[in-house]
């Protein structure tokens, strides 16, 4: 495996597991009033299509990096709508 | 271009467009207490690194997406250290 490679793997594995954190902190609070609405729909569905297309193409790495931000990302909306 | 492309451009749209509504709700409001700092620093680190894999790749398409969640997660991320 290649530096190139490498690199994309971190980066990667950053973008999924960063969502972790703010899992965390609404758990423990269940604050979510600076959080905006707007912005967990979007990405929400955005990951949604991303899943949809890493089925379509077969993509393990797709599939399982968004499949994991899929489930950060609809806790994080839902707390949002719970919580407002 | 195939159905699957075009999911696969919506997916990119929207999960890159989607930090705009957290920069507008920041910029209106300065608070930022129930944003998670941990997760700011490992999305804006690993969007760097997808960045320089972009740039290493030559991805044109790559770069202007992470391109531009750069600079908006940079600026959610330099507000939540400001104002905490």
């Amino acid at each position: 495996m290649n530096i190139t490679e490498i690199i994309g793997i971190c980066a990667g594995i950053l973008t999924t597991i960063s969502f972790l954190p703010q899992v965390i902190l609404i758990f423990k609070t269940k604050h979510t009033k600076d959080l905006s609405l707007g912005m967990f729909v979007m990405f929400t569905a955005g990951i949604t299509l991303w899943l949809v297309y890493g089925i379509s193409i077969g993509s393990f790495s797709i599939i399982a990096a968004n499949g994991v931000t899929f489930f950060l990302s609809l806790y994080i909306l839902i707390m949002k709508i719970i919580h407002g």
